[in-house]
């Protein structure tokens, strides 16, 4: 491309985003992010923040004070926990079942940790003593998991996790970027001292912002290591020991900016806490417990689905992630080949798969603004016909009868209840 | 705020942001924005990466391949540059001439560089000579200065530090967030290894995604120190004796993630990416050229207004950045308070001052969208008007007036030309 050939004005094709994330954005959200802005300290924008604040605290449930966006991806809000919490030598604990916990594993030793991990095989979680083993055996000053990884689509059961930590006086954060929205997360209730996200899984927002809670315990440790910025340091200053490594993801700034002295870093990024708002306003209005069920109930008609196509799926059911499930790729059949014909015949998006999943499984989502009937219907129907051209063995309509029971079934509970209430 | 009430969705009062960033977002970058989103590996979408890389080059006026945006705000890629190009223990010589050369000083000392400054008072710039007397004491691995530093709205002259550098062997990094767009930048001809800017300045979009280009010199430098993601090493990689201590930041993956390779990184910040792209496009189809004389011709008209109104600026004029001028609040004039006016009844926002500054001077920009004709004799007549109900004293129509004789002596420009041309 050369400058004389001006690119055209952005105009996507459509696509229904049917993988494991990002997803289709919630319209209202895009109409929120379309919004003029307005400057940084207006007091329309402050209130903004705080009103975001206050939605993601029910998103999160939690009453942490310190609830709040990142302004970058989900593995900005990663980064900005561990380089905040860990202090270089801190030794970390990291259960690994699948690709994200490779991820914080990688984070924390860039933060100058010592990282302790186990692993279980992919597909797997680990049971809370095996973590709790690892705990007493390793001493670490702080337990970082993933709940929901969607390199295997299993989520780890975090709900005892908290009290164990508490008992050994280790912190314990975890990334819920893939669950957040469609599976039951409970921050405080779990005892969970540092919970970050992202907005394109079951948020129904675009990637670039990353919401993110802190219990007052994490807060303690990461205000201890508040260091004074170089041009405004005075001599006689106390200066930490180990100051946080970052600038730019440092939470104590960053809690100030957020806070009632509204300190000056970096310039907010408007469109994207507009978004950021809006995604946790429209799931608070739906109410989460809402929201959850329906991940659950799209989810389950889609493992439905594929496996009444005959297709077997990958992982341990018992733990699966409502939003995501990973399917058999069938023997003979080329994964990508399907892929590409699911994307230019019929506009659908499914994932590929990382590591030892690679050509092995496709990964299909049924999140936020997708978790809907009509996408886990069109989907099916479309993966038959695709299949079917590849040569696969498929049974015909079982994709789609298998999810209509599925719905009838939910359908039939709903008239129930409301029967029963008239 | 209990989650009972639920928040409205986003409407933010109509703002005429005339301070010096962020400024109103330019319509047709918040259309860009609305689009629906694709897959991150969607062809379309890789597309309009390869796009954004092209016209980034045009607006750097750069042939550096390694031209792309980093998810995060302007200090997001200050910070990426600097992790990136830093190795710990290395001499980084920062000129300090307002706030922000204190804010690259922080960032670099985070990077664990040592860090030598030179300092001249706000308003003035350094001459060439000074910075390379430091140079040739300080024998620094790197030298980071920024431009245009909205603090003093002066800006540092680059056209003869690149050879200075080249000849002493230092790596040359910029920060050229509040003049990008405005000013003239030429990072080849000027010999710069890398670049970092930002949207909500010259290019006229919100905050939140940084363009920035890379040398062969600095790729170099950044690629010899990547190191492979712990959970794909394998035993006998070699490994550097100095990651780069980010993951989020890592220019060595993330030069792999919009390079051939597509290697997974970040989940690209796709609505950004469409708003990036299009402020590159906009300027692009302008003509640089044409985007920073439009600059010049308002930035004067506001500069001639608000002398006409009989009050003074601050800083050295023959570097004063078109975009932005620093106005002397009037003896007895409440500073904040006749912001207030503007905001509350005139519904305008000009800037506040930081540091040796603050409280003694307003900052006025006219940058992005908002170099206009109509933003200018607005603000000037508004400004007059709330500074008379202030008590100050004020030349009646000489903001208006100096400013529309600027305006008369560029349309006689045009004609002049346009006739020459018949």
């Amino acid at each position: 491309m050369s400058l004389s050939s001006l690119p055209q004005p952005i105009n996507p094709p459509q696509r229904l985003l049917m993988g494991p994330g990002p997803i289709n954005a919630d319209p209202r959200v895009l109409r929120a992010m379309s919004a003029q802005l307005v400057g940084q300290y207006d007091p329309a924008m402050t209130a903004y923040m705080n009103e975001t604040m206050e939605l993601y605290r029910g998103v999160f449930k939690t009453a942490n004070e310190q609830t709040l966006v990142v302004d970058g991806t989900s593995r900005a809000g990663i980064e900005a926990a561990l380089v905040s919490l860990i202090e270089p030598g801190d030794r970390v604990l990291v259960p690994i079942f699948g690709r994200f916990g490779h991820l914080l594993r990688e984070i924390a030793e860039r933060c100058g940790a010592e990282v302790h991990v186990i692993e279980v095989p992919w597909g797997e979680v680990f049971a809370p003593e095996a973590i709790e083993a690892a705990i007493i055996e390793v001493q670490p000053a702080l337990l970082a998991v993933v709940h929901g990884d969607t390199s295997t689509t299993v989520a780890q059961p975090l709900d005892e996790l908290g009290a164990i930590c508490a008992q050994h006086g280790v912190l314990f954060y975890t990334d819920v970027t893939a669950s957040l929205g469609g599976n039951t997360i409970e921050t405080d209730a779990w005892g969970i001292d540092a919970v970050t996200a992202g907005l394109q899984k079951c948020l129904a927002g675009p990637s670039g912002s990353a919401p993110a809670t802190f219990s007052t315990k994490a807060v303690e440790r990461i205000v201890a290591r508040k260091s004074i910025e170089a041009g405004i340091r005075e001599a006689g200053d106390a200066v930490t020991a180990h100051p946080i490594r970052s600038n730019y993801f440092d939470l104590a700034m960053i809690f100030d900016y957020w806070g009632p002295k509204r300190l000056n870093h970096h310039t907010e990024a408007t469109t994207m806490l507009y978004g950021a708002r809006e995604c946790a306003r429209l799931l608070v209005d739906e109410g989460i417990e809402n929201a959850v069920e329906r991940h659950r109930l799209h989810g389950s008609a889609m493992l439905a689905g594929v496996q009444g196509l005959g297709l077997a799926v990958f992982g341990d059911l018992a733990h699966k992630m409502n939003n995501v499930v990973a399917v058999m790729i069938p023997d003979g059949v080329n994964g990508d080949a399907v892929r590409g014909e699911l994307l230019n015949d019929f506009g659908i998006e499914i994932g590929t798969s990382f590591g030892p999943l690679h050509g092995k499984v496709w990964r299909i989502g049924t999140m936020g603004y997708n978790a809907r009937r009509d996408t886990v219907l069109t989907t099916l129907a479309a993966l038959e016909a695709v299949l079917r051209r590849a040569g696969a063995s498929v049974t015909p309509g079982g994709g789609v009868g298998a999810a209509y029971e599925i719905y009838a079934d939910a359908d039939r509970a709903v008239r129930a209840s409301s029967g029963a209430g008239a």
